[in-house]
């Protein structure tokens, strides 16, 4: 691990082949959510909402931890409800940034993930772990239960689990994370990057109309009553139907060939 | 497995003290939902809708496959979207026929459920699965997302699983799918029939006033808010109480007897 | 296990450094809820919930089951629609009294939990269990489906385990019901009370403010559309964040040493 200077961008970037790869890079600080790491973020989540040709991102971070959450030392320094209420709405439009983006964002996981760093995990709509990550939702620790962190951390887990985490603020291991659901897959630390791979392969292998259609309807379904999210998803397919992309789909399976997607 | 004739009947039906036997019976056709087989199967479960005797029903498969989903090849020859539109709303509108459906259904899964038969066993009530059966959304590997299937699948399993199942169109196991909350039991594929039965032997020796109230009762108050929920839980007990089986179910339980059933 | 007289208490009550622990005493009649404890129940989670110093309640039970629902004897001597449909409210109350209360409740359960007794588990924040407690919404067996614990039981546990629950009535072991999310711990019945006061000992040492903060607007967010959700935690942890003990357990957590909360 080395130090990153004043001139270090707060975010990493990198586009190659369809996908972004975001790594957050304040090593130093465990890649504490600061203001200024959220707004990187978040302009960075809105340009790439933007690119037709983007298929996925991979979120990963620099140095020890994946990410402990908010910066509390710049919090600290400014006592101030309505610089709070600023910092907090902050952070759940960036969260809102990640669930708005077209395309599946996956989380590679490799250290500690705590508070906002945990919902970070929880927001993503993919997560790969290595086995040595932990889980956490500390915040009570320091006598700030994690408000923000429950509405992901809830909407991914168990009541009984996430009223256990939020409370006592413990660690949970990343074997324990994708057994309640947090996290899809766990391996050993030096096969992460295989994994992470082979998920992402996974997605970009598919027709890009399909995965983009599929990630916004997934999450506006389950907001609704059951027969609501029938009637939304059946008039979703019937568009989805006559995108280009499907009959070629379909002839290349009763054909029992790769299908080459037009993306529309 | 032998191949099936024009005039054999698409869904095989048979009726044995209380409980109706279902078979999907387009076999070389991995039972794929065609047009006529969801009208088939809608009208089926309308009308066992109105028989009182009935205590529950099973949902098994002929051949290889439990369902393939959609049958692309009907599919790809309309290429409509309004017929696409109907075609949706029309599969949507079986599947909320189980809901409606007064007694339980019982997936018997003994091979694939992929897509709309993945569908199928999220919206049976109840499902056994064979350890040889398998679980997929694989609408994304023809461009097409499973949105109509995601309903009934976000609605049985965590969000960060069932995002990849359908994103991916990957297959799990029966035995994942019975950790992740899909179906209820797996067991051997000779054991499967005995399963099914000890389940239903499970329901029918139950009032059946009770199971009828129960599955109502069980959705609607899963769509409501706690407090709302309980206010129309509270009401619903009040009145199950004075059914006669109720009387004779706690007097029974008190004289460790066998309850007399009415049925009323 | 001895008999209770008439005078008898029907709930015991004590307080310890801001821990009230509460013991269902009606061991002869499995600590049924009669009419007369739910009414004591309702009545002391209330006045509890006056009790400023107040960090976090137990509730366990005397004899040997830790609660078998609804007292049935009482129920049948009373065939009056009416009559039922005031219980069942009172009991629902009840339930919500324990929601209402601003501190964690944790159950501990050392034998069998059913019907209304295990909606009184699902109810708690928390539950820790002994390997020899086992789990059913049992009222299906005397034509009675529990609806009211329904309510509880599927916002713990999935839609497929959660209504063979109800529609067997068949139990569950506690090893199951930890896997399933019903309860957070199994232990050996001879480490129960040590796995009590362990879940206990990392609520109690937390600020006070932060607790009560987070019970309240976990449940509150968890009924709510993620953007709605969201807002409301942001402006909470705004409000938390000017609480003095947050600056305290910040100041201590950067200088590496114990908090000291004033409890505001």
């Amino acid at each position: 691990m080395t130090a990153t200077g004043a001139n270090e961008p707060l975010l990493l970037q990198e586009k190659h082949e369809g996908v972004a790869w975001l790594t957050l890079n304040r090593p130093r600080q465990y890649n504490a959510l600061s203001e200024e790491l959220l707004a990187e973020l978040t302009q960075t989540f809105r340009s790439l909402a933007d690119d037709p040709k983007l298929q996925a991102v991979v979120l990963g971070a620099a140095g020890k931890a994946f990410c402990a959450g908010h910066d509390l030392k710049q919090m600290r320094a400014q006592p101030d409800q309505r610089y709070y209420r600023r910092l907090f709405a902050a952070c759940s439009d960036m969260m809102l940034s990640i669930r708005r983006l077209p395309v599946p964002v996956i989380a590679r996981v490799h250290g500690i993930a705590t508070a906002a760093g945990c919902q970070l995990v929880g927001t993503c709509d993919l997560a790969v772990a290595s086995s040595e990550a932990r889980f956490a939702t500390s915040g009570i620790n320091t006598g700030l239960f994690c408000s923000t962190p429950a509405v992901a951390l809830s909407r991914n887990i168990g009541t009984k689990p996430a009223f256990e985490m939020l409370v006592t603020g413990d660690f949970i291991s990343a074997e324990e994370a994708q057994r309640l659901g947090l996290i899809n897959r766990v391996v050993a630390p030096e096969a992460l990057d295989h994994e992470v791979q082979a998920l992402l392969g996974r997605i970009v292998d598919k027709s890009s109309v399909a995965v983009r259609t599929g990630k916004q309807m997934f999450y506006s379904q389950q907001e609704k009553q059951l027969e609501e999210a029938y009637a939304y998803a059946a008039e979703v397919m019937a568009c989805n139907m006559m995108a280009a992309d499907v009959g070629e789909g379909i002839d290349a399976f009763m054909e029992k060939r790769k299908p080459v997607w037009q993306g529309r």
